[in-house]
């Protein structure tokens, strides 16, 4: 999906309540009163202004948030946002992301992995009235187009400035459009990441859950060229000095505190309609979560524990088991929960409300049921889609469809193609080819290619795709023998397993694409005009939702201002700040997670066996009491983790957790296994983000690692 | 093992902290202040008569605790402790063990499980003088045999009473021995038992867990002749009327309050030397934990689920998963404690503190180490013992076994038989044979006593039993093919699986054993010398221990006494009363475990299906939040289970948790899993009683089960 879709895709539930909701830096202001009650001591108006502190000290990694955190561009974020990195500079003798690795000085640092970026947000531009500006009676793909067009316009403009990224961000469905414009920072290296065994530990075992024990933390720094501009890496770059930085606690906080959290969340969907939380808990996410078990156990099978292969696929099945387990707590939740008749109910008021008011019935009374039949429309081939999705796994049919959409789209002038097929995307594009090498192995991808066209064999005959069917030759069922010799040939032959081959398809003419024997080239081919079809049909789809859907949110939000309350827009990838406080839960009936973990919790997990293997020093030093100067008394011993109530999502790892006066307390780095379901619906009761406290990173810097250096160069608040 | 064993075995740790102790009566006035301090509210003297209220209401059930709630002779225990007689009286159709039972009326009473009975303990007399009398010099087995004797004759002349049962307690491993008489009610009848799903809800899974919501409670009632008299069943029995009973508690106990519990505890070993601990939790838990759970396996493989031989062997699963569990919970918590260092630290203090003074250096300087040696001793064959005593599985060898040693102990007066072969033990011994019928199926016995033998053969020729060699053909190893055939021919030619056979067995002489072709009885005769010769052996180690422990517990109790703590006696099943507060505990580092659990937990836990499948009627009970008025507003709704600090242990299940007007505030019937190796060490962080509440037991009884006649007979304070 490329972006457009994706924002069309944004929708429906109703107004925060209490620790509730992601707001635009420029919303905080008008709530200056609630947040100092709250405990927010600088001024809410410093928040609001991207370039003064503490806003401008919140970067991105795309992917992650991190923040700056010394004059240098020293940059900390966590542990699994580097985690590439570190793999990247591991060799099996000097295996540092196993180990931990520590520069002492500039010129031990690393690189950090292919394609790593920090982005500077610095400014957020409303644009509604230029994208949409003469759209009015547009419609479908017209409207889309529209948009797009004029979406790509902004965007060139804005990166005439060398070394900036722009992009717009559609926020309420279409509704509001913010052109948004960031420092593209490609000199990144790797400062300081600890051994493995204390940055995952727990692994996916403790993934999503409480109580947490982990040192999701490690530190990179931003690098440009000595005019001060972003540079490819060289090694007389130097330290980017960022206009402001935080200042780290070692007091950190207790429970009750407030707290706020400045990141870029992914996505959310608390504005959804009841139609579509019912077909998305009801159909898709079980419907996924067992095809997405079965990829699981297809690719162990195939790629056995200890294989090359298995090396290969462990970060793909990292993915693909994160997943699972965010699919399993929804459905479970959702079971538990009154989600999908609360979600009427609203609706209904919602409905009586408009209902209630002649020139309000005019404007949205239809709307909802306009909305509805289009999210329906969406829903048709939900079950082919899922399928052809998941092909996206078999790694080589995927990669010769983009290239030889690639080959199509240079037929155009640079401002007509594709997003993603532009000249601006091409760095991006060649590192995707580059790093297929890293996570592919022919055997497993034809398992895989087995499995979905079974799996696509037996769907109604109106969800079949011709092309598709006589390209596997499958148009009056499966012959297993035969399909399976197909694809060995296929997977085979193929040459794009070879990156200088893949690499050079890109400057490929459409008649050599046409010409070649490559069977995935083939493949490519004869698929091009049915995935163009699909690719039109969703555009029109698209285009009238998102002329759809702002009406819908209009609606949401005068209602929920006839009722004096704020509305944020769902999450977008967008920079957004969140506040709370400290604060624990009740997991079930007779349990309390209290707010803190602590250092002797590691010790009782420790079984000596990853995921629970922390470094024996470490367990030395809890033994021996070892707490140093960030000792609390309250809880006898250095905190480790601790939970509260800010409103976070995938996106927002790596997010500085700020105390009222934007010190750093912590990192933002997950949410508990009942919150999943959070990101449909905010339950004040059991909404809980999980943060790497501040003082346990001291903690281990200080006793375990030694990083005085990297402490020196932080001011660190006693 | 006989009650000597079993009292021998009695051991040593330290004086009594916070809330551990469970105390004998007689010992309470001495603690009045602490225990006023701490809430009780009626004299602390009146607690330490017997024959008084509240303790002449707590009565034993023989393995349990319960106590009398009405003047009629109502009493009140676990739903576990009433599960026999709930399936004894369960048909295909009308299967009250799982739907529940309510009596509307005295006549619709059902008869208990053969073998119930209520016991009212009506005096405890020191009778340390009179057992040890003349016992001077002896050692070993004479000194056994001389006990055993005195306990005889104290016993005869006890029961001379009619309707009483009496028995000989050792305390502090035989420092102390009291005489214990106790009414014998032996007509008990079945009132009511609410359904599986309340009663046993959570089942295994939840067994010593927390969070629970198990609604442990039934009722019996006692009955006696005309006459007042106990008697067997009879139609015109009438009410037993106790002399006081417990008045049960509406308002019930909040966190922090009060609470005591009194009951017949089974077993602790909080005394046992630092030895003793090492090598049980080091050699026996482990060793005995892994053969525990192959015999599980065994069994379930072959009595597969659904099978008759399953239904059959379902109690004994249940009792062997029981303490695999325990055993588990054992090794784990003694892996993460300090427990054996703490030991061995405390011994050397007390070794200090009596060589510190000459008169004590020569009292109590050796001992230790001699108590040291004859434990060394007992464990020799340690390795053996443990496969020949989980040969009791296979049911019918140790069945001839029995039979044969009666028809042994038969030719000597019934004062010189051992215990448990005298004529008061007969009606016993006959309910021993008959119930084998429901718990043994052939097949599943010849395999368990396959994977034994395999096992025995394994053992250091050393360990090698000549006769049991000689009678299996193992004296050169295993055959396992004519090993197979020996064993389905005996357990198919045996006679002793018909229960007429068993029962004429204990009449016949000892030249009709030696003349049967019995396999089963062929195998007792050729085994019974070798036995002999072990139990006699055992005698001598066990008088040894009962001469050489009481000076060990003799030295534990002056050293703390010379600091001011007073000792309790290791559980030996006893009654004791012990005292504490609702609280909760953190089971882990991050969590916290709440002292109450509400119905809304039954919800959230309900699967609807077993053992998650509480009753509809209740659901919706839950749902529409029908509280009633055992509402508690600080809970938002009924509490279900609680925590307490109170020290309890297996044999306590039952026991009424009184508050401090005595009061019934509800049934003690498990500890939290960290707690199970408090039998060995108390440690006030984890240590924690799971009660049923009284006002969760009356919402049951009041809305879900409608058992408004018992709700009148009961005194209820609101």
């Amino acid at each position: 999906m490329n972006k457009w879709l994706i924002a069309a895709a944004v929708t429906a539930s109703f107004g925060a309540s209490a620790d509730e909701g992601m707001w635009q830096p420029y919303q905080l202001p008008a709530m200056a009163d609630v947040l100092k009650a709250k405990g927010l001591e600088i001024d809410a108006k410093s928040i609001s202004k991207l370039t003064e502190f503490p806003m401008n000290a919140v970067i991105s990694l795309g992917g992650c948030t991190a923040s700056f955190v010394s004059p240098k561009g020293l940059v900390v974020t966590n542990h699994h946002c580097a985690y590439g990195s570190a793999q990247y500079n591991s060799t099996p003798e000097n295996n540092i992301l196993r180990d931990g690795f520590l520069a002492k000085s500039f010129e031990q640092e690393l690189p950090a992995a292919p394609g790593s970026r920090v982005y500077v947000t610095e400014s957020v531009t409303n644009v509604t009235d230029k994208i949409t500006q003469g759209t009015d009676k547009l419609n479908g793909d017209a409207y889309y187009k529209a948009l797009e067009a004029a979406d790509k316009k902004l965007i060139a403009d804005c990166e005439q400035d060398d070394g900036y990224r722009c992009q717009v961000y559609s926020f309420h469905g279409g509704l509001e459009y913010y052109l948004i414009k960031q420092l593209e920072i490609r000199d990144v290296r790797l400062v300081y990441n600890p051994a493995e065994s204390i940055g995952k530990y727990g692994g996916d075992v403790d993934n999503w859950m409480w109580p947490r024990h982990t040192g999701d933390y490690s530190f990179y720094r931003a690098y440009v060229n000595k005019a001060g501009k972003p540079a490819d890496f060289a090694k007389d770059n130097v330290p980017f000095e960022p206009k402001s930085f935080l200042k780290v606690s070692a007091k950190g906080v207790s429970d009750g505190d407030f707290v706020m959290v400045a990141g870029y969340p992914g996505r959310t969907n608390r504005y959804r309609t009841a139609d579509e939380v019912q077909n998305q808990f009801e159909n898709y996410y079980p419907a996924a979560k067992e095809l997405r078990e079965q990829v699981i156990a297809l690719i162990e099978q195939s790629a056995p524990e200890g294989s090359d292969a298995r090396i290969k696929y462990e970060s793909t099945l990292a993915g693909l088991n994160n997943y699972a387990k965010n699919f399993t707590s929804m459905i479970e939740f959702y079971g538990k929960s009154t989600m999908l008749q609360d979600r009427r109910a609203t609706e209904a008021e919602l409905t009586k409300w408009i209902n209630a008011d002649k020139n309000r019935k005019q404007q949205y009374g239809k709307v909802l049921a306009a909305l509805d039949a289009l999210v329906k429309k969406g829903e048709q081939h939900q079950a082919r889609d899922m399928i052809l999705g998941y092909f996206y796994y078999t790694t080589m049919p995927a990669t010769a469809e983009r290239l030889y959409r690639l080959a199509h789209e240079k037929q155009l002038p640079d401002m007509e193609r594709e997003p993603g097929y532009q000249e601006r995307d091409m760095k991006r594009f060649v590192n995707g080819l580059e790093s297929i090498d890293r996570r592919y192995d022919p055997t497993v991808a034809k398992t895989l290619a087995m499995e979905l066209l079974n799996r696509y064999a037996a769907l109604p005959a109106s969800e079949h795709l011709a092309a598709f069917d006589a390209f596997f030759g499958i148009e009056k069922g499966i012959d297993a023998a035969k399909l399976s010799k197909k694809l060995d040939s296929m997977f085979a032959n193929t040459q794009l397993g070879d990156k200088a081959v893949r690499l050079a398809w890109m400057d490929k003419s459409l008649e050599e694409f046409k010409a070649s024997k490559d069977p995935m080239i083939q493949y490519a081919v004869a698929m091009y005009d049915t995935n163009e079809k699909i690719r039109n049909e969703d555009k029109q789809l698209a285009g009238d939702l998102m002329k759809i859907r702002p009406q819908y949110m209009e609606a949401i939000i005068a209602y929920n201002r006839a009722k004096g309350k704020p509305v944020y827009a769902d999450a977008n990838s967008s920079l957004r700040v969140t506040y709370g406080n400290v604060k624990g839960y009740s997991p079930k009936d007779g349990m309390y997670a209290v707010p803190f973990t602590t250092l002797e919790g590691i010790t009782q997990k420790d079984t000596g066996v990853d995921p629970f293997n922390a470094p024996v020093a470490q367990l030395k030093l809890i033994k021996e009491k070892h707490y140093g100067d960030l000792y609390v008394k309250s809880l006898d011993s250095v905190p480790v983790n601790f939970l509260s109530t800010v409103d976070t999502t995938g996106g927002n790892s790596g997010s500085p957790t700020m105390n009222g006066r934007a010190e750093l307390v912590g990192l933002l780095f997950d949410g508990v296994y009942e919150s999943i379901i959070g990101d449909w619906n905010y339950d004040d009761n059991t909404n809980r983000s999980i943060h790497l406290d501040s003082r346990y990173m001291l903690w281990v810097m200080k006793y375990v690692d030694h990083a005085d250096n990297l402490l020196d160069e932080m001011v660190i608040v006693k």
